[in-house]
Formats: C-alpha cells, sequence, structure tokens
C-alpha cells in the first residue's frame, strides 16, 4: 500500500468514527423507533393531541392532514409564541384525500371529501441544544408507526422548513397557524 | 265568525300552545346560548377535544373541517360502537378552504391548501330520551360563538342525517368515521 493510499484509508477510517460518534451524540440513536439523524420517535398518546389546524395537499400527496400538538406546542400557537420554547412537539397526521360517493348521494351536490387510509405522520421535536444545526428543530417521519429509515427524506425536512422561513420570517419554520 | 272559523282559531291558539310547551319542555331553551328547536348549547372547552377525523366541502361550503368528540364520542368512534351512547357530543369545526401561495412558493408545485377564517361549528349530542324524534340527537349550529337562530336550518340537521341512515344503516346518523 503506498503512503498516499495508507493517509487516504486512514482519514476515512477517523471521518467515519468523527462521524457516527458526533452523529450518535446528537441523535441517541434508539434503533428501530427512532428517525435517522435526529432520533425523533413517535410520541406516546399524540393522537389524541390537541388540534392546532388542518390542511390539504393535493399533487403527489394528495392527502388532507390534521396537526396537533402537544400542551407546550399548543399554547404556543395558541398565544402566537415564536420562536416555539424547548419540549414543544408538533405532530402532522395525513391520510389519503378521497371522494365520498356516499356523502354526494346525501348532500345536494357532489362536494365531499373525506380522510381516506393513512399515509404518514410527522414530528417536529423543539430542542435548541440539541437540534443547534438545524434551528432548533428535529424531524421524523413515520409510516405504520415505524420511523422511515431514508436519510435523504430525513435531511429534506430541514430543508424544507428552511426555505419557508427564508420566505416568510418570524414563522421558526412552522408551516401551520392556530385555527380558531 | 262563522263556527268553523272559531273553530280554526280555537284549534290553532291550541296547537301552538301545545307546540309551545312541548318545545319548551324538550328543548329547556335558555335563550342566546341554546339552538332554536333543540336546545343545544356550545360544549366548554370542546376546542381542545379528541380528533376523530378530518374532511373537507366544495361546493357552496367550501370548507375545510375537523371532527372531534367529547370522552364518550370519542370512545365509540374508535371502538366502532353504534348507536352512540347517551351524552356523546360530536363537535364539527370548519373554516374556509384557501390555496396557500405562500406555501406553493416552498413546495414542488402548486398544492398546498389551509385553515382561513372560521366559518361555523355544528354540534351533536345524543339523548335517546330527550331528543327520542330525531334518533336521539339533538343539533345546533353556532357561528363566532352564538347559536344560529333559524328553525329551519336546526330542522335541516335532522332531515340530512336521516338521510344518511336510510342510504348507509348503521351509522347512528353520522357522517363521520375514526381515522387511525
Amino acid at each position: 500500500m503506498s503512503e498516499m493510499r495508507k493517509l487516504g484509508a486512514a482519514a476515512l477510517i477517523a471521518s467515519t468514527l468523527l462521524f457516527g460518534v458526533s452523529a450518535g451524540l446528537a441523535s441517541s440513536w434508539t434503533g428501530d423507533r427512532a428517525s435517522p439523524i435526529y432520533g425523533v420517535e413517535l410520541p406516546e398518546g399524540y393522537r389524541d393531541w390537541k388540534l392546532i389546524s388542518v390542511a390539504q395537499e393535493n399533487g403527489r400527496n394528495n392527502d388532507i392532514r390534521a396537526i396537533v400538538g402537544n400542551d407546550i406546542a399548543a399554547r404556543a400557537f395558541r398565544d402566537g409564541t415564536r420562536p416555539f420554547p424547548d419540549g414543544a412537539i408538533i405532530v402532522r397526521l395525513a391520510w389519503r384525500y378521497e371522494s365520498s360517493a356516499r356523502n354526494d348521494k346525501v348532500f345536494p351536490a357532489p362536494q365531499s371529501f373525506v380522510a381516506g387510509a393513512p399515509t404518514n405522520v410527522q414530528v417536529s421535536v423543539k430542542n435548541t441544544k440539541r437540534y443547534a444545526a438545524t434551528g432548533g428543530w428535529g424531524y421524523g417521519q413515520f409510516e405504520d408507526g415505524r420511523p422511515n429509515p431514508d436519510r435523504t427524506l430525513a435531511q429534506s425536512c430541514f430543508a424544507c422548513h428552511q426555505k419557508l422561513e427564508a420566505l416568510d420570517p418570524g414563522t421558526d419554520m412552522v408551516f401551520t397557524a392556530y385555527s380558531r
């Protein structure tokens, strides 16, 4: 092995170790239950958390969604507190956006869309220390209760939320506003 | 005044009194805060009740909505219990269905619809005794926290929910199913 090759191999091993260690410290990776990069888990009882608002996405998503929050997040949403305090957790549930032929028979015109099968659940956790590199937010996407292991997907969360903040400063990278 | 006319007038007065009394007994009308016919009030704390599902209506309504329930209703929804037990209260919140130009600038394609200003809140209360004449359900529609006083509107609730049950027996006249 040439000196250059040895150096290259050593650098690769060192960077892998360093990256592995820092990623481990930053995310407290817990294997099956946590999202890649951020180590975000699906919070217990989130399905019954307080409703913040609803939304609907056409295009590739084609879903109808509800945004719920834990008590810390719900209070901040209601009071308009930005940035969100540490401990705030926002969960976005989504289901297939489906036309309801049954309801349309009851209603005066074809007009009814309802929630079909669940698509995925996205979780945002506020922790300014742990997630300092990503504006204080850690992210995870879950399907059937399990985290999606795709690192590129996990990275796309911050990229998109960051884009929002650049376009509309003061949102703390959160799309949703409280619906009264 | 002819005998027929006298009889007719007496019958009208009698029926008005009877209807008035029975409506009074049945609805415990409390004036400002309760819906006509049913005497349904906006339940305290409903905004933070458990989320059942979401939906969207085009046409004249043009809204996006969330259906929430008190604990009795939420349990019945989750367990698929039909008919709903007495004490179940279902609340449907709705907001203008609005395209979000801001979100569409962040997302890869124009696709985002969000909740705008609130439109109205509809409440269904299960009480098999009190609302025996309308399948056990009492109804009310509220705008800005106040009941809509239109009796025709209040009557239309039962007409529509009854139509659902005829078309799809076993729903207990409830459109919404629980979204997991």
